[in-house]
């Protein structure tokens, strides 16, 4: 088989968590191994495709399989690594699916970092941090991703305010400007980052020091009420349509 | 209680299947019964929200409480109807979960009419409509709306477009235009519809005739595969920003 007919018939990716290039041996974890040999049933010389999530991804063919562990032949790269923009994903954990849902969408999205935070009336006290990275992981995985965004630790949302890095801005998704018609406008390029309130919304508290920031840009995603997952989705639209990498 | 302290206190909003006005006597289903009598533990006299999907939305009271049915009393209108643009929604029916969480997404962000589609590379061969209709009913439910959208039977998209409605546009999300800048541009308003493929992409016969299409517009969704649940909802934020009610 030429690369070229591998590259077609390998329907497995596989995200591995160390630096990939041409001739380097990947050895597997015991979870991959058992994914790889007896979920999917391949057998040494089989192809499946890596990234690291740094460097693109590569074709690799299967060198040993065992039970309990094996290795990949990293052979060439088949894609150049796609980074997303400079964009943060903050958000209020809500339901278990529903957040899984939000951190599987943004990883899609094309966001670089997903940020869970504890807000006024966020009922979360603490997320499954590796559970969440896993899934941003899978999304990478499943749509041909080469970059797989950081989840971080659940933080306060006045933390994270406090210590706003200089020169990034925040698009502010506020219902209660549901109806008017606020976008993005010609607001700048550079680093960005989203938020996205709980369900049952911010606190007047959160929402006049959100208003007050300098770097703030309240924005209006239409005049329904939608759900913390689905404004994730349509708020990633707006932004990449606007400022993002989807022009 | 006045009717406004009622309003701010009713937090159960039903969708009922009769045309509601103010005086209005409102049986209840035994499974509505059974949700506001035994699971939220409501009785005679407690406020309920109702909306019938044409006439708004109402305050109403518990009139009776069985445990097989009861009655609401419809006290005043307190809000009117807000009908969604005159907007389509045709997918290819996925797994199970994200089948339900596109009728959801696509009742959240103000489709008129949920359409499956039976491409060549859809797998179902036949949907619960009345399943998926549910879903649409408590999308309503949960985010304050007060239309339905009609979640339709499962037709052949080759029927679809054989016998497509004079004067109705067409926005197709095209993947293979991944990472071109393809938008609705200054496309006119009017009735609409949104086609979203299943997970395999549609066929080369399906792309070159949708194609041919004189109302048909291609559109990208970005330079990122995007699973066809995430698709909806970027492709329902695209068109209303452009020509919904978002403005």
């Amino acid at each position: 088989m030429t690369p070229m007919n591998d590259t077609r018939s390998a329907k497995i990716r596989l995200y591995v968590d160390q630096p990939l290039g041409q001739g380097q041996t990947v050895p597997l974890s015991r979870e991959q191994a058992h994914y790889l040999f007896s979920v999917m049933r391949l057998g040494p010389g089989d192809p499946v495709l890596v990234f690291d999530g740094v460097s693109g991804e590569f074709l690799a063919h299967v060198a040993e399989a065992g039970k309990k562990g094996g290795t990949l032949a990293c052979a060439a790269q088949t894609r150049p690594l796609q980074p997303p923009p400079d964009l943060w994903l903050f958000f209020a954990p809500i339901k278990k699916a529903r957040t899984d849902f939000i951190v599987e969408k943004a990883a899609e999205m094309g966001a670089a970092r997903i940020c869970p935070v504890q807000t006024d009336f966020t009922n979360a006290e603490r997320i499954r941090r590796d559970r969440l990275q896993a899934h941003a992981v899978e999304a990478a995985e499943q749509c041909g991703g080469t970059f797989v965004p950081e989840v971080c630790d659940l933080q306060r949302l006045s933390d994270v305010l406090a210590s706003w890095p200089a020169g990034r801005r925040l698009m502010f998704c506020d219902e209660t400007l549901a109806g008017q018609a606020r976008t993005l406008g010609d607001a700048p390029r550079g680093p960005w980052a989203i938020l996205i309130g709980p369900e049952g919304g911010f606190s007047d508290a959160e929402r006049n020091r959100l208003r007050a920031l300098p770097f703030a840009h309240p924005v209006s995603l239409g005049p329904r009420v939608l759900r913390a997952d689905t404004a994730a989705v349509a708020a990633l639209t707006v932004w990449q349509q606007a400022l993002g990498d989807w022009g």
